[in-house]
């Protein structure tokens, strides 16, 4: 279905001379010929999407048609500063399609259309960029999602670190899926995807941190087909979020704060891979806080615990779903972990920082 | 006028901290608790916005309330890169908030919502991001639109100059309004709304180009309220377009190569201030081709043109107004200048480039 409209160019064809260039220079910065060129040869063509040719400096969509997918436009942004640009798993076009597309999918909306927004350091090869900008496409269609209008900035040698990314995205909420944090009440139960901080160690893995082979890959993936499923059993999820820099432990954090709850975690249900425990313990780094893209983490009223747990595991990217915890009374705006022993220990707001440039 | 949607939090403000820190940490984008602190004391601050505070991932809209205004949605998106950050009459923060106004309401969209993504390099003066983020409000309250969601990065010292932004804005296009380039037909005529290449020469005097004292000013500016003064007085304006990178030149060229048309322009109604010609000629550059931040391109039927004229000369954005040329069968595709004596040069798209990082 096609919401996206722009009417169709009378013999506009803008010039069209190969593209000859080897790396990325200030001129593809300029707002001339060569930019243009760089757009239509890699952008226009990649994302294969005849409203970026248009030459208009904006998409149009008809609100009639948005309309009848749902009452409310989600909307989110976020830039992606990622290094290395290509990491085991993924790169930073996959990640900065699938990013978006998770934080639409995680407000219910069914993701729609992403505008994708370049800064490019001058002597960025050709090559690179195509590289990451066919990858963006496989996410885009992988995801549903059309990438509809951009920019391209280019700046000095020096001046940025090879390649960021800008996405922001927009969708449509279905009437009555309403997810949000502050409704989240005691009893409620917490359920989890699969295993924690692949993307962190993954990233880890890509700067040589550690001189050891290991099969550690990022989980970065498109969970709006997982939240649907979700959202289909139960409509009346209380909350849910992708768990991305600062892990599992921030986003469960932001949840009891704002719910003025407790939430209290079972450490031994929390998946870890042996790979990513084994790294962490080696460089002194904590799961809980490693970085995820590809890690939902929903809030349930209980008597929906086991419909969901159950859908979520009947999912490609839920197939290790674990109910991890629950909401408790007190202490309020604060996350516990329940050891393997029975003890009790405090699970705190990531302090500092654990890595940059991990998205 | 709300369309933005969060539920009150309940019991829900985050720990506030006094911001300590004097200049942008790792930690300060590493999705934890210093991050939280820098949004809260900076950004929820300074935007004063409600829903920037409820730590949710995306924004909402009512679609009952956008359809209300209008039949379609317009969306765009910049990043902004401008080296320096402050120059004569503007910064970054104004531009980026000014720039993206300007790009949706030339599609004739009401210009509402914004999302602002920044980029800060480490050690970044928490000052001058201060500085910024006032600016980008005031600029906000100017031309009537609300920032509803963000992003924060931080990349480690020498892998971005200070500070980049992404804005991406929405908007919604009144029934009956539809500027498009491909509709440009001979006989329109083509009306600019004041001087030429303030905005580049600005930033070559910020850079201390030239030893010399001059009062040019960028001319950063929202275009909206004009914008929509002429759609009131002209519904079926052919195009519009804001003049930034490349220049007029460049807008034209595009506009004539969509619609297959040739433009043909008249030198000596040019609008160029005599500082900024004498800096063109001290710096062998052309004002057709040098940045601007706040300058219109319209073209019109002509049986409209009068009438476009006479609106836009009323408005404080459009005081210097000037039908500067009219739309020829041929050459198709081409800009043509008629200078004084009655010569004629083509106006080609600007080659290589003129200033990296000027917006």
């Amino acid at each position: 279905m096609t919401i996206a409209m722009q009417p169709p160019s009378r013999n506009s064809k803008p010039r069209r001379r190969p593209l000859q260039d080897s790396v990325v220079t200030l001129a593809h910065g300029s707002g001339g010929s060569a930019m243009r060129d760089l757009i239509d040869h890699l952008f226009v063509q990649e994302f294969d999407n005849p409203t970026l040719a248009t030459l208009e400096d904006q998409a149009r969509f008809d609100l009639a048609s948005l309309i009848s997918l749902g009452d409310r436009l989600a909307m989110t942004t976020d830039s992606f500063v990622v290094d290395p640009l290509f990491f085991p798993g993924s790169d930073i076009g996959a990640l900065a399609i699938n990013g978006t597309v998770n934080d639409l999918a995680v407000s219910g909306a069914k993701p729609l259309y992403l505008t994708c927004s370049v800064i490019l350091e001058e002597g960025l090869p050709i090559e690179t960029l195509t590289r990451v900008v066919r990858s963006m496409k496989t996410a885009a269609l992988a995801a549903g999602v059309q990438i509809v209008t951009g920019d391209t900035k280019v700046v000095p040698r020096g001046s940025a670190d090879k390649l960021f990314i800008n996405t922001t995205g927009i969708g449509v909420i279905p009437a009555g899926i309403a997810p949000a944090a502050q409704q989240i009440r005691p009893g409620d139960v917490v359920i989890l995807n699969g295993s924690l901080g692949d993307h962190g160690a993954a990233i880890l893995v890509a700067r040589g941190e550690l001189a050891l082979e290991t099969p550690i890959q990022s989980d970065c993936q498109p969970l709006h087909e997982l939240v649907a499923a979700i959202t289909r059993t139960c409509p009346t999820v209380r909350a849910m979020r992708d768990a991305t820099r600062g892990g599992l432990a921030t986003v469960l954090n932001e949840f009891a704060q704002t719910a003025q709850v407790g939430l209290r975690l079972q450490e031994s249900a929390l998946p870890v891979k042996p790979e990513v425990a084994g790294m962490c313990e080696l460089l002194g780094l904590d799961p809980l806080y490693l970085a995820n893209e590809g890690k939902l983490l929903v809030v349930v009223p209980p008597d929906h615990a086991d419909a969901v747990l159950s859908t979520m595991r009947q999912h490609p990217a839920g197939l290790e779903s674990q109910i991890i915890g629950e909401a408790i009374a007190s202490p309020a705006g604060m996350v516990v972990l329940q050891t393997a022993f029975g003890a009790e220990r405090i699970v705190d707001m990531l302090v500092g920082d654990q890595l940059p440039r991990i998205c």
